[in-house]
């Protein structure tokens, strides 16, 4: 039972917070002692905050239950064994939890599976290569594929070369830099998604992409891949950044460089899986909801955890360190865990398709997919006006001693709440320093060891936090636009 | 030819750097114009300084050559096909840069090779864990060792285990901090070099090692073990560090931790080898020599490139240089590339034995296998007062704009030199910043894009001053005591 320890630190830590809250307020230490018992005022939105960080930070609950989902469950990608297996564990935590209308939600999702892959260099001398299949990528043949290699960097230079393309591996070697904000993966990654049907337009018969990855360590990074109706399938890869300057050494001395490419990767028939839902019922108003949550599936390298047990750890201590507080928001705080982020979002329009008559009583989502580092603040996609109520809110936390207190308005904020925008949800993503998140994204290396546990407590602090302040807020944030959803 | 271009750009910096060094000494230039052609006067020890670090800086030489050694040559692990290609590349390069008495010294090494290596966590719940084998291990049976895993992270606290160990395999657990003189690394490789036998002693059947490494990539560093005699010789293995946690969360909450391992790795005959010898004669005293070197075998998993490409490219640079630069010192300038370093010290000990009655005459050696980070100067282990007369020397280096000036007493200099204690000889190790060169060091990430091109250049050029100015010393460095090995 990772968390019972956990519960007694939080009551005992949330007793002395509320005492300190009455000493710090005279009016309100002078009505206690003679009043008789009556249920005590709801805290101001600074009582909350500190009560939430202090107990967030007092407790090893969700790094505990972080541990296990990892250690325990492991890589969990969509159709695997392990991805049911963290459906049954998160229904199983939530009820432990207390939590009401537990239940999953099902969902199919594609079933991609690795399996052999070896890229070597045949020419001018034989080296391997470390390289790891793209998601949803189609296999090689058998005996593989071996063509020269063309290198390029964009998609306007990928034109340029034209028919030259035709036979050819394209590699698509571009440097991805590390930034507080993500900001080089997201320049970068439609290399990675397009790049595959863009090069095989021109005739490419395979696809190498430098990994979207800050580290230097012969790390691959894998990543999910998008075809292209109507441009034909070709297997693509992801190498590490050595190998992809290697290539580049060998032919900027003017050398041909051929390379030969074995995937075994396939696709199986889709599988039934679910997204994972509870809820925290609101006081005044239950059937509106405030939605948070991160995503239970995982690349299969690694173990999934700061893409994104973090954020499902996160959404789950929300709502047990607010019941144990016995914070109990007007409206009702829902957890969703969702499925197939990573390679289809099925879990996702699922979601959004499944309560599309409810939509309009989501007040808000809340979806914190980018690690663990030190918290930020937030991300705001919603109508005129709700950065600046989210800014006002995410001063309290700030007041309470939380880095979380920046707010911006921004076009994406979670990948599985995204298309909640079509029923006009304002969205909300919580922001982490990414400056080390892509060192390790998508790679084997995604183990709970990058998550400093004051980090994972402090972004639990701002997601439980913002959830409580918008659920009880008597001003719902502006809406977006409904029906009309702006996927980029 | 990686090295005809540099050529050029170095023989116009030079003339452009003599040209200066003229126009900034007014007595020189008066006597410039109206004297008949006479050999130009030797140049002030700050003069060679600056005229070799301008040299080495705008030559790309040495990054070249390396480029050629680690992305063509590639793992060089004595005893296998591309060491034996190296020798050949290195007599080649030498013979191509004129240098003279180059010549290839036999030397007999041991030919271990990797075979498969599976590990496991089978219990509590079944994860892989990322490995290889330590250099020189025995294999284990074909169907692996299973068995109960008990963890320490020293020799004092494995002895206090006692009869716990029987029957175990032992995990050495201990973490290296990086540090710039890589004292965390030299303070923790006695647990890989003699841990398996520490552990053999009291019955356990294997050894896992964490990875003497200071980045979390889940890349694990291999290394030579050293069997004790008298002891069972047991399979030993370098895990990642993410492992190794895994291990330690799983032990820390009581958990029973049984681990599969299945190494193929063995060792075959001996085979023959060398180490590649050649001079740069010096002008007075031909007889006398300043040995320069690293070592031209690596591991087998990266390139070589930090672990010690960049030694032996540095040396081999060096004397190109101070030939075409036209600096010949009183006394021969001999560069040695060492067979054998990772695992087994032949040839170190190969040129000492070989070389015995000429140690008299051999005034310093100097080698660098620390990596290309920026130099920070020169450890010394030599005769009293020859730390100082170093230190000497190295603030022309300094005054050049050299980051090397800095010069320490020490007890180890460098593996492949210090045989030559027995002769006395003064020796001296090229000190690096070394904060990252344990993040590469003995893994596959050991390639060339982790050397800066212009401290490879610094280094060099460090290498070089100091050669230059010991063979051109009119007062030899005090000597060691003879025939007192101190070989810790």
């Amino acid at each position: 039972m990772p968390t019972s320890r956990a519960s007694v630190t939080v009551s005992t830590v949330a007793a002395i917070a509320v005492t300190a809250a009455l000493i710090a307020i005279p009016a309100l230490a002078a009505f206690a002692a003679p009043a008789p018992p009556t249920p005590p005022a709801p805290p101001t939105l600074d009582q909350a905050a500190t009560r939430i960080r202090d107990a967030a930070i007092a407790s090893d609950g969700a790094w505990n239950r972080l541990a296990w989902l990892t250690d325990r469950i492991g890589p969990r990608l969509s159709g695997s064994p392990a991805a049911a297996a963290a459906v049954a564990w998160g229904l199983q935590e939530l009820r432990r939890d207390g939590l009401t209308n537990v239940h999953a939600e099902t969902v199919m999702v594609p079933h991609w599976v690795r399996g052999e892959e070896t890229v070597a260099i045949v020419a001018p001398v034989a080296r391997p290569v470390v390289a790891v299949a793209l998601g949803m990528s189609v296999p090689t043949p058998p005996e593989g594929i071996t063509a020269e290699v063309i290198e390029t960097d964009s998609f306007e230079a990928l034109a340029a070369l034209g028919d030259r393309v035709k036979g050819t591996i394209v590699l698509f070697n571009k440097i991805t830099p590390a930034q507080i904000d993500g900001g080089g993966y997201g320049a970068n990654n439609a290399l990675r998604t397009r790049g595959p049907s863009e090069a095989a337009r021109l005739g490419a018969v395979a696809v190498l992409v430098r990994s979207l990855g800050t580290l230097r360590a012969r790390l691959p990074h894998t990543g999910s891949l998008r075809y292209l109706d109507g441009v034909p399938q070709i297997p693509a890869a992801a190498i590490a950044e050595e190998d992809a300057e290697r290539i580049h050494r060998f032919l900027a001395a003017g050398e041909t460089v051929r390379v030969r490419i074995v995937l075994g990767c396939r696709t199986l028939p889709d599988v039934e899986s679910a997204n994972v839902v509870a809820d925290l019922p609101g006081r005044e108003r239950p059937g509106e909801f405030v939605l948070i949550g991160g995503h239970l599936d995982s690349w299969d390298l690694g173990d999934g955890a700061i893409d994104d047990g973090a954020g499902v750890v996160m959404a789950m201590e929300t709502l047990r360190l607010l019941r144990q507080l016995g914070l109990t928001p007007r409206r009702t705080i829902r957890v969703v865990l969702f499925m197939n982020e990573e390679n289809g979002v099925r879990g996702g329009h699922a979601y959004a398709g499944t309560h599309k008559d409810e939509l309009d009583r989501h007040m808000a989502a809340i979806e914190s997919d980018s690690g663990a580092g030190r918290p930020l603040g937030f991300r705001v996609l919603a109508g005129a006006g709700a950065d600046d109520a989210v800014r006002a809110l995410a001063a309290h936390l700030a007041a309470a001693g939380s880095s979380a207190g920046s707010v911006d308005a921004a076009e994406h904020t979670g990948v599985d709440i995204d298309p909640l925008r079509a029923g006009g949800v304002p969205l909300l993503g919580l922001r982490q320093d990414a400056t080390r998140y892509f060192d390790w994204h998508h790679t084997m290396a995604d183990t709970i060891d990058k998550i400093e546990p004051g980090e994972l407590a402090e972004n639990t602090a701002a997601m439980a936090f913002m959830a409580y302040a918008l659920a009880d807020s008597p001003d719902p944030l502006p809406r977006l636009p409904a029906g009309e959803p702006k996927t980029p």
